[in-house]
C-alpha cells in the first residue's frame, strides 16, 4: 500500500519508462484534437504578399505633383482583384484595388473607397490622405518565413488548425492515439445472470477517455470464471498501448483480476493506494504495458481516472494544451472537511462566482459507488492525507467536463 | 449598420423563430457529446438491491444470542458473489459474501473480513462488531425509482453516460445536430489563381464548430463567377439548417455574396455591426434559414463566430452544459485599452493566475485578418463601445479553446 504522494511518483517513473510515442500522418481535416508531432515553421509568410487591407486605389506617392492644391486627380486604369497578379503601376495613375489583392509593383499607397471621388473615369483625392504605406497589409508582418508557429506536442484546436491551413498542410505528423484495452469483469453483467446489475464502468471510461482523444476498445467479461478474464487480458493486451480492468481486484474466489495478472508474469508497481474513494487502485506492468487495475465502483474508478489514469496518459506524450489555461479553478471553500491521517479524499464540489472570487460548495456523495454526485458536480477536491480544509480556505478544484 | 447589443437582441429574436430542434434515437455508445432530447427518470434504482459493501460475513443481528461474553461463534454456511440471487439466510448462521453481492433475505448486516478469524470453518466475531444495517447498501440509497436524473438539453459528458447506462439505456433521444453549410468564396482560392492563397476559414471554422458537436459541410468557391456561388448556396442551402459564408460582401466586383443572397429572396436581419474587428457581418434569412455572412479576413471570422454564430447556435436548443461551469474566466486587466465612442472591440488576451487573481494581459494583434494572435492567446476580451479598460479593472474573458 503506497500513499497519493508515493503512487503518483511510480507512474511518472514508469510514464518516463514507455517508449516514445509512435507518429501517423494525418489531413488536415482530421487534425482536431489531435497531438501535433512535429515543429511547424513558416514556410509561406502571412500575408503571403502586400496586399491592399480595402476596397480602394493603389498609386504612387511620388508620382503626386506639388501643386501647392488641397486635391489631386489622377487617371484610373486597372481594376485589381484578389487573386490575380497585377500589372505594373503605371507613373501617374491609380488602379482600383479590391480588399485582398496583390499591391501592384510601383504603388505604395491605397487610398479607402470612401474617402475619394470619381468623376468620368478619373480620381479626385485629397492630398493629405496620401501616405507611403497606407492601407498596404505587408508582406509577412503577421508573420515572415521562418516563424515558428506550431511545436510538437500540441493539442490541435481550431486555433492551429487555421495555422496549419495558412502554409497549405495537406498531411500533417500527429501522435498515434493511445489505445486503451478496457476490461469489466463480473459475473453480474451476464445478460443471464440471477442479480444482472447495470454495467456502468465501460461506458462512463469510454466517454471519458474518448473526449480525450484516446482509443478505446472494451469488454466486459460477464463470468466468475478465471480464464475466461485471462483470454480477455491476452486478446486486449494484444491491440492496446495501455490495460484498464475494473472490478475484480479484493481476494474474493471470484476476484480474478490479481491471480490472472499474476499467471501472465506481470510485475506489481504499487497495490492500493491511502485514498478515499480508490483505495483498491493496483497498477501493474505486463512486458512494459501499463495496466491499471481499478476497483469496481463507478465513482471510485472515475475518481482514480481522472487523478491517477489521465495524468499517466497526458505524461506519455507531455501534451502542451492544457499548459495555457488554468487546468483547475480556484476559490473558497464553503465548508469544512478533514482528511484522515492517512487517507487522501476527493469531494465532488460545485462552483459559483461570488462576488470575484469562487466558492466551492460540497456535494452530498454516497461513496465509491456514487455515479449520482458527479452530474450535481462541476469539480473535485483533493484533500491530502491529515490535513483540513476550513470554512474560507483557498483551494482549487478539477472540473468535472 | 447596428451595434453590438442590437445584432445581438435581434440574432435572440431569430433564434426563437426557428423551428423545434429534431430529435433523434441513438445508441448510448454515440451519446457523448450530444445534447440529450428526454427527461430521464429512474427505472432502477441505484443500488439495484440491498447489497454488500464489503467482503465478509452476512448475518442476522437478532440471531446473535446474548451471552454476556464478548465474542460470538456462527457455523459458515453459504458463499454469495454478486449476480446471483442467495438463499434467504437460515437462522443463526453466518454467509460469507462479496462485495456488490446481494443481502439474503433476513440478514441485516454484514462484518467486514478483516474484523473476524476463521476456525474449522466457524466465524468467530466481537459482539461488538454487531449491528444492524452495518456495510449493507441500501436498495435505492444513491437514487430511488422515480428520481429525476437527466432534463432534456443537459449535453451529455462521462457523468451523465453513467446516469444512462445505470438505467440500461441502449437508446435514448438526442437533438439533431445543428447542419451547418459553410461557403468560401474568392477567385484567389482557385488552385489556378495567378495570386493563389490559403484558403482558412473553413477548416478553422469547420475546426471549432465541430468542436461544439455541430455538424459541418463546407465549399470553396474559387471563382468570381456569381452564378458559381449561386449554384453553391443553393446546394448548401438543401442540405443544412444555418449557412455561413465568408467573404464577398464588400461591394466591388467580384463581392457576390450580397447580390446572390438578394436574387434568392433572402431578408436582411442586419447588415454590419459596429465591432472590430467583424464590422461587415451581416445576417440573413433565407427562407426560415439563418445565413451569416462572415467577412473574409479569418481572425474577424474567428470573433463573429464565437460571439455571434455560437452563441445563436446554443440558444437554438437550450444547451445546459455551461450552465454549470464558468465559461468566462474572471481577473483584473494588466493593461488599458480604450474602445472608440461607437465601436466595440475584442482583445486577445493570455490570463495568468497571480496570487488568488487571475490577471490578463494583451497580446498583439495585426487586426482582422491575423490568426497567429489567436495560438498566442487564451480568451477575448470584450470591451464595449465607449468604454476604457484601465489597468487593474476586473473583467471577464471568454476563452478560446
Amino acid at each position: 500500500m503506497v500513499d497519493y504522494d508515493q503512487a503518483q511518483a511510480l507512474l511518472a517513473q514508469l510514464a518516463k519508462s514507455q517508449p516514445a510515442p509512435q507518429t501517423e500522418f494525418i489531413p488536415l481535416s482530421q487534425a482536431r484534437g489531435r497531438i501535433l508531432a512535429q515543429n511547424l515553421k513558416a514556410s509561406t509568410p502571412r500575408p503571403e504578399a502586400d496586399i491592399s487591407a480595402m476596397d480602394g486605389y493603389a498609386l504612387c506617392c511620388a508620382d503626386i505633383p506639388d501643386t501647392g492644391q488641397s486635391h489631386v486627380t489622377l487617371p484610373l486604369r486597372d481594376y485589381i482583384t484578389a487573386g490575380e497578379c497585377p500589372p505594373p503601376h503605371q507613373n501617374g495613375t491609380a488602379a482600383t484595388i479590391l480588399t485582398g489583392a496583390r499591391i501592384p509593383l510601383g504603388a505604395d499607397c491605397v487610398i479607402a473607397r470612401e474617402r475619394v471621388e470619381m468623376c468620368d473615369g478619373t480620381l479626385r483625392l485629397a492630398l493629405s490622405d496620401i501616405a507611403a504605406g497606407k492601407n498596404i497589409r505587408r508582406e509577412g508582418e503577421e508573420f515572415p518565413t521562418g516563424s515558428t508557429l506550431l511545436t510538437a506536442g500540441q493539442k490541435l484546436d481550431w486555433r492551429h488548425v487555421a495555422l496549419l491551413a495558412s502554409q497549405n498542410m495537406k498531411q500533417l505528423a500527429v501522435y498515434k492515439q493511445v489505445r486503451i484495452g478496457l476490461i469489466a469483469n463480473g459475473a453480474e453483467f451476464a445478460d443471464n445472470a440471477q442479480d444482472c446489475r447495470a454495467e456502468i464502468n465501460t461506458p462512463l471510461l469510454t466517454a471519458m477517455l474518448e473526449s480525450l482523444g484516446l482509443h478505446v476498445v472494451t469488454r466486459v467479461v460477464g463470468s466468475d470464471n478465471r480464464q475466461d478474464l485471462q483470454n480477455a487480458v491476452l486478446e486486449m493486451e494484444a491491440q492496446s498501448d495501455v490495460l484498464i480492468t475494473t472490478g475484480g481486484i479484493s481476494v474474493g474466489q471470484t476476484d480474478h483480476v490479481l491471480p490472472v495478472m499474476e499467471q501472465l508474469g506481470a510485475s506489481c508497481l504499487f497495490r492500493r493506494v491511502k485514498i478515499k474513494p480508490g483505495k483498491p487502485l493496483t497498477v501493474m506492468t505486463l512486458g512494459h504495458k501499463p495496466v491499471f487495475c481499478l476497483p469496481g465502483n463507478p465513482g471510485a474508478t472515475a475518481i482514480c481516472t481522472l487523478f491517477f489514469v489521465i495524468p499517466f496518459l497526458r505524461s506519455l506524450i507531455n501534451v502542451k494544451s492544457e499548459s495555457d489555461i488554468p487546468y483547475t479553478s480556484d476559490g473558497r471553500s464553503s465548508f469544512s472537511f478533514s482528511s484522515p491521517a492517512e487517507t487522501t479524499c476527493f469531494v465532488p464540489v460545485t462552483y459559483a462566482q461570488s462576488g470575484k472570487e469562487g466558492v466551492f460548495t460540497a456535494v452530498p456523495s454516497r461513496g465509491a459507488s456514487d455515479i449520482l454526485c458527479f452530474s450535481h458536480a462541476t469539480g473535485l477536491l483533493l484533500i491530502p492525507a491529515g490535513q483540513t480544509l476550513n470554512v474560507g480556505d483557498w483551494c482549487s478544484a478539477i472540473p468535472l467536463n
